[in-house]
């Protein structure tokens, strides 16, 4: 980072700090929806320290069975994991938004950025069990450790998915040595119109949830609790159609009106994600073992040009039909591509130079895509909407997957007349953690 | 608007513009899960020319009338009417996302902003139904006449509330002397910093759906068909929990975690909108009868401030409780509240300077909100997030209501500490229409 981002992260700190959590941070966790419930009981204190909780919910429990039951239920489904083999928000299903976060550390030792990573573990395993953070909720006299937008809310199958970057192993930490081969500088592509405001950072923080408050109140709480040791450097929002417009869950589509998810390896077939995704042992950093490495891509669609051109344009662009999917010249979303199959003309009825047959190629190259659409008003310089496809993908070497794919978009996807990318980084994301573990503990 | 300004909007009507569906639009209305359903026939081609329709939708009603049936339920359900005596969004339920979007007219003459206005409310009435636009959906050689992404998803109680502001009145169209006297120019008011970017326009469009990606093919729609009539000024988008995070239906809250909504007037009681919200025949201009005017301000909140504030100091600045929501002093949500009471020092217990007690007065003067929260990235120049509320609400006349209650918020507010008005709009919002009419029928 130059000297002068330095004094510019100087005077944000001061800007976004705000009083931290503190070591007591979840000492004594309560479910936001138990906080509900309890409201419901009387009201005679929603925030209740953790010694007057199980009275009242052993009172509400009685008299209430049925609806605890309904509740905690349907927790369980709205539940992902934090702890595990692997970081949830990878293979894990998708919900319904997205909150990207970068931000740059401000501390100087290694010591400090692992107390960082502790708090923030404990944290986000309470958000993604969706509990209130720690114990000044209800103390007059203190900041409230929780901000409470979320309260009441379900988990929303939170998930909160860590990497660094590439400044992360630079001077400041002692820990270069340790940089991963594969965690290169991303080379320039063809296309690229990146904006700093929206490119780098020493930490990646994904935040997926069913519920835009949520995610919101997640990002929020981790930039609380980075006070006085790091610094947000930018955040984009993300959303897909929601599983009420769609209960049947198909195929999302993204903002051009394409299905975009259908060509995505499957992400339950754990061969193929050891493959393509997961780091192995003998990779290279033995502290990446587990791990992988995200890319996200702030690519602006250019909506105003694309509604101009013809459907006929616009599925050779993708070399998919837009109405169901299918590849061009066939019927079904899901039946299998023929890249050499010939239309009547003789010329391949999926164009050579289109998306889909670029980003296909022989099949040798595969990543495991996670984008989302994003709407951030508009560019007020050109008039136009500012929106397109925050894209986030996940692979096990980019030197070998994303970066020769991207490569050869850049240079000749037909779809590169509708698109540009403003933003981009690339972050090396931590194995799992235990319980008891912290994020990034392989590493320090 | 200044000349500048006519450039600028010159320019970006080239930017904006593309094909529009034109005057064959909605006259084969598909629904958008009609569509997905024939999808799952054989997929033979979605998106058919209306002929296709009957025969192959009919076979497939007789292969599974139980599914159809089904989704014809959760459709209703699903709908929020956009004819009727008083225009959608203002009165109905709240759904959980908003995009509103401010437009500048770029035509000259009073006939083509009619044109608009009678294309804008045909597909504003099938974009509520969740209907395809137009009939050029299947043709190789033409764009597409609908956008494609929302496809397959429910109707998603979109609603698509439509007004227009002071300078709708100016020497253009030759309506000067229509201009409602109600709708004064904004006066500036204590803490005020607005920027052009989030202020003003000649016409302003609310559009609520329980899905973002609904919400903004609506806006994306509507600012196609105006092409080469008129140009995006400003968007902003804004949500509140999803009905899944909270299946219960409590108050929302806000991003300072406070319940929002609380003291809002019941919108079902019809004698209290015709009192507060509905403009009455005989209280001015007889073609705003049945309309109202709906005030936008673009509130940034000074999160990071605010989480560094005690819980004490926070229940003071609104003069409720964080928990439950009660008036200070109180245990339940929705008891009566005596802005007279004092506690045991003496003193109101609700401080005559917290924003309940200053928006409510002595309760003579009335608004109904109906405002949602925002996320929009970050402020790079300060590094802090860019997050607040999207205030909106709505009233009879401004001069009575929303003005001197925000004057007299602008002035003393605790709040102020920690939010500060961004953006500012006012547009006088035409009563409701009937089907084979248009909105601001009653005007022109
Ligand atoms: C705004 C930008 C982009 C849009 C709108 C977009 C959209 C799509 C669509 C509609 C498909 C076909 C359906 C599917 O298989 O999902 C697709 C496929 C694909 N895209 Fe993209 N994409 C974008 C950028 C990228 C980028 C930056 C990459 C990676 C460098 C990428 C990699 C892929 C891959 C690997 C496939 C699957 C190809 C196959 O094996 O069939 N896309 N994309
Ligand atoms: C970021 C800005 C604002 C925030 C966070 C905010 C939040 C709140 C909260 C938490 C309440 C108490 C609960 C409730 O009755 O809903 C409230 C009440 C109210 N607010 Fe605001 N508000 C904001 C701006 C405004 C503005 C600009 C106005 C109008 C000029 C306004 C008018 C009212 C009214 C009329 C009440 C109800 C008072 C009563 O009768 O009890 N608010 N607001």
């Amino acid at each position: 980072m130059s000297s002068n981002g330095k004094e510019r992260d100087k005077q944000r700190e001061q800007n976004q700090t705000s009083s931290p959590p503190g070591d007591s941070v979840l000492e004594k966790p309560l479910s936001r929806r138990d906080m509900l419930r309890l409201a419901g009981t009387g009201g005679a204190g929603l925030l209740l320290g953790a010694a007057g909780v199980g009275g009242i919910m052993g009172a509400f429990n009685r008299a209430a069975t049925a609806t605890v039951e309904t509740a905690t239920a349907s927790k369980a489904a709205d539940t992902i994991e934090f702890y595990g083999e692997h970081q949830a928000g990878i293979v894990t299903p998708a919900p319904d938004f997205l909150l990207f976060a970068a931000f740059d550390l401000t501390v100087s030792s290694k010591e400090e950025v692992r107390k960082l990573f502790q708090a923030w573990t404990k944290a986000s395993a309470a958000l993604a069990k969706g509990q209130l953070l720690g114990d000044s909720n209800d103390r007059l006299n203190l900041p409230p450790s929780d901000t409470g937008e979320a309260a009441g809310l379900s988990p929303s199958r939170t998930t909160i998915t860590f990497g660094v970057g590439a400044t992360f192993f630079d001077a400041r930490f002692g820990l270069s040595a340790q940089r991963p081969a594969a965690l290169v500088d991303m080379p320039a592509f063809g296309g690229d119109e990146l904006q700093e405001q929206w490119t780098g950072g020493d930490i990646g923080v994904q935040v997926n949830a069913d519920d835009m408050q949520v995610a919101f109140h997640a990002i929020r709480s981790l930039a609380r609790i980075a006070r006085g040791k790091a610094v947000l450097r930018w955040t984009q929002e993300g959303f897909q159609r929601t599983g009420k417009a769609d209960p049947a869950g198909a195929t999302p589509r993204n903002l051009m009106g394409f299905k975009d998810g259908t060509g995505n390896p499957d992400a339950k077939n754990t061969a193929k994600m050891n493959d393509i995704v997961w780091v192995q042992q003998g990779d290279g950093e033995p502290w990446m073992a587990g791990g992988t490495y995200m890319v996200a891509r702030r690519i602006r669609i250019r909506v105003e040009v694309w509604d101009r051109s013809t459907l006929g344009d616009q599925e050779a662009t993708f070399g998919r039909h837009r109405d169901s999917g299918a590849p061009l010249g066939g019927s079904k979303e899901f039946e299998a591509v023929d890249l050499k199959k010939n239309g009547e003309n003789g010329k391949p009825l999926i164009p050579v130079n289109s998306h889909m047959a670029l980003a296909r190629g022989d099949g040798s190259i595969e990543i495991l895509r996670r984008g989302y659409s994003y709407s951030s008003g508009m560019d007020h310089r050109t008039g136009q909407l500012d929106a397109g496809l925050m894209f986030v993908c996940f692979n096990r070497d980019p030197r070998k997957q994303f970066i020769p794919m991207q490569q050869k978009l850049g240079q000749s996807d037909r779809l590169n007349e509708y698109i540009v990318h403003t933003g981009s980084a690339m972050f090396a994301c931590f194995p799992g953690v235990q319980p008891g573990g912290y994020i990034g503990e392989t590493l320090f």
